[in-house]
């Protein structure tokens, strides 16, 4: 299953994959998806939202089933696994149960959620959000990306009618319990010396958009006193957002920024950055935020937060058990297990040992042998909870 | 003349102009200027390098002429009148001159430098100080634009022969005198009150590109202490430069920020800043790089550096006279007479009012009568040096 899906949306300079949704990269990755499922003997099925599901048996004559799966998107210049190794895992654990000869006794679903990492709209797991309800439809549609396209346009392009999405109680009804596998983004496993964890919460996330004006000006010609440049602002924001992280056990960072007109001698008109910030509890984060907002004098808007997410603790502590006492570990990561924890649904996570603790760089990686524990404890949940 | 060049490369979002070397509007402006030369009866050559020519008389028959003009191109989102109203004024000066009946002693030309602004290949008077010699050929060619395309390939698009490009003693041997009118950027002559000024000098100034290395990861699940996030060596460059340059009566700017990859929940592997710098003399100027490059812990590498240029006294000073006694003035902005100036050419500037002062932005702006000002005081040197 790699090979086919290895090539796509892969940067040639940088080596990172670059597979941002709604684009033709992305109808790729659909296809591939389509692919696995068709050579299986599944039905595919897309949501309101867009969300791929492939259902060994059906979940509307049989009741809600088990869900595995993950997101086929990346980060820019994202690494391989981030995602892609939660949906290849999951179709790789069927192949399993299925040679073992097990018929499972519930239906059993892989998904592939829509625009997880945000990175082209700037709200990240808007896929599994709009599908709960947890993001504003209108809200969505009228993102845009980078070249001034919203969500509504892009999804025109790519053929689908933004009046169709909207949350889908139908297609979330079909879940009754989603167990995501991804690869870890920390060297706990690596501390641990164990191939796979089971994953118990998900910290408290928010994102902002700082919007830093200024007045365009001749870099040459103007004094340094009847300056507006919002360069100035943008140090404020990059040195608090660390320092004031720092003071209250949280990360943030900047990590995104767009400097209009971005001319070597030019005072800028505009600064916008994006502020990510996490942290063991809600008021931190946002105290963080507000203090980067206080010292670079910004508008700031929030463009999403996710309180502190529990996986579902029966789910959690019977898989835990079922992998062989396997760690349980929490993530400030965000991920669409954490959303759909949020709207109800019991979910858990398993995380697959990361050698480099690297995440969103083409360096992310996982070896082959813990690749296959972790397809092999997904086949165990498979056998466990649809047994 | 201004109808048919206003809606060349004007961006419809911000109004502002874009006018990159070697582009598709790029061959607008120069089919422009071999127009207005056409309509004149005038012979458009073009150099070695790719500036325009075109000449009232010939320089290789009755020896080197007085030479007028400015450039064509922009920074991003630019004014409509840095460079085109020395181009404008130059051709109605020209008229002027011819319906009074004068006939010039000497051949009078008018010159489009190309690449003026350094907008696209980040080397400001490349067309300038390639023709002079003051910019080396090969690193020239191998400059590269935001998409990586160097200016080589640039060239072979825009049907020129990059082979070609040099030194081109025979075209700058043609000019006895260059004198370019530009609009001011500063508001030396509103307080003044006065419509048009000679320029005496211009500061000594530098780019300086900052490579700012990074190792990319997640925004989320990367600890604070494990972090190697670029973004904090630019917030400190940005805060050095203006301290510095403030300390040291200079004036620097960071304008044009690159991050890699620019996802909000990625931390950068790479961000690349550029520094502007400008003051009274060219130690202060390299001070204040070198205290932004400590300070950012930065790889620093110098794109431009001109030191203070002194436009010919004499020629200032008969211009003055000639103009009513008009003020002389100093600027901090780089300009091709600069570069001629440099290379021995007896050259000076003339500067139009702008009543506010600002350029290097749509704001910028100068009223029709101190246009005509202008184009008046251009006839008149025509007159007097080429009488």
């Amino acid at each position: 299953m790699w090979s086919a899906l290895a090539p796509l949306g892969r940067h040639r300079g940088s080596g990172g994959y670059r597979r941002y949704p709604w684009t033709p990269v992305d109808a790729e990755l659909r296809e591939w998806f389509a692919g696995e499922a068709a050579r299986r003997g599944l039905d595919v099925t897309t949501d309101r939202v867009g969300n791929l599901w492939a259902w060994w048996g059906s979940p509307d004559a049989a009741g809600p089933g088990l869900v595995l799966g993950s997101h086929l998107d990346s980060v820019p210049d994202g690494g391989a696994y981030d995602g892609p190794l939660g949906v290849v895992s999951a179709f790789a654990a069927l192949d399993t149960v299925r040679e073992r000869g097990a018929v499972p006794g519930r239906p059993v679903g892989i998904v592939a959620f829509a625009d997880e990492e945000g990175a082209r709209f700037g709200v990240a797991c808007a896929g599994s959000r709009l599908l709960t309800g947890a993001l504003d439809r209108d809200r969505a549609l009228g993102l845009t990306d980078g070249d001034g396209v919203t969500l509504a346009e892009a999804l025109r392009r790519a053929g689908r009618d933004p009046a169709a999405v909207g949350p889908d109680p139908q297609a979330l009804g079909r879940v009754g319990a989603f167990v995501e596998l991804h690869v870890e983004q920390g060297r706990g496993l690596v501390e641990l010396d164990r191939p796979v964890a089971v994953g118990s919460s998900i910290w408290p996330h928010g994102r902002w958009r700082l919007d830093l004006a200024g007045e365009a000006n001749h870099a040459g010609t103007t004094r340094l006193a009847d300056r507006r440049d919002p360069m100035l602002a943008l140090a404020a924001a990059i040195t608090t957002a660390r320092r004031s992280a720092g003071e209250r056990g949280c990360v943030a960072t900047v990590g995104k920024v767009m400097v209009e007109p971005n001319g070597v001698n030019a005072i800028p008109a505009q600064v916008t950055a994006w502020l990510d910030a996490r942290g063991p509890d809600p008021d931190r984060v946002r105290q963080v935020a507000r203090e980067v907002a206080g010292a670079a004098g910004a508008a700031i808007r929030e463009e999403s937060f996710t309180p502190d997410t529990r996986f579902d603790a029966a789910l959690v502590v019977r898989l835990a058990r079922l992998l062989d006492d396997a760690p349980v570990l929490g993530t400030a990561a965000g991920h669409d297990a954490g959303v759909l924890a949020a709207a109800g649904v019991p979910a858990a996570m398993l995380f697959v040992r990361n050698p480099t603790g690297v995440s969103h760089s083409p360096a992310e990686h996982a070896e082959r042998a813990d690749c296959l524990a972790g397809v092999e404890a997904l086949a165990a949940v498979v056998e466990e909870l649809a047994g």
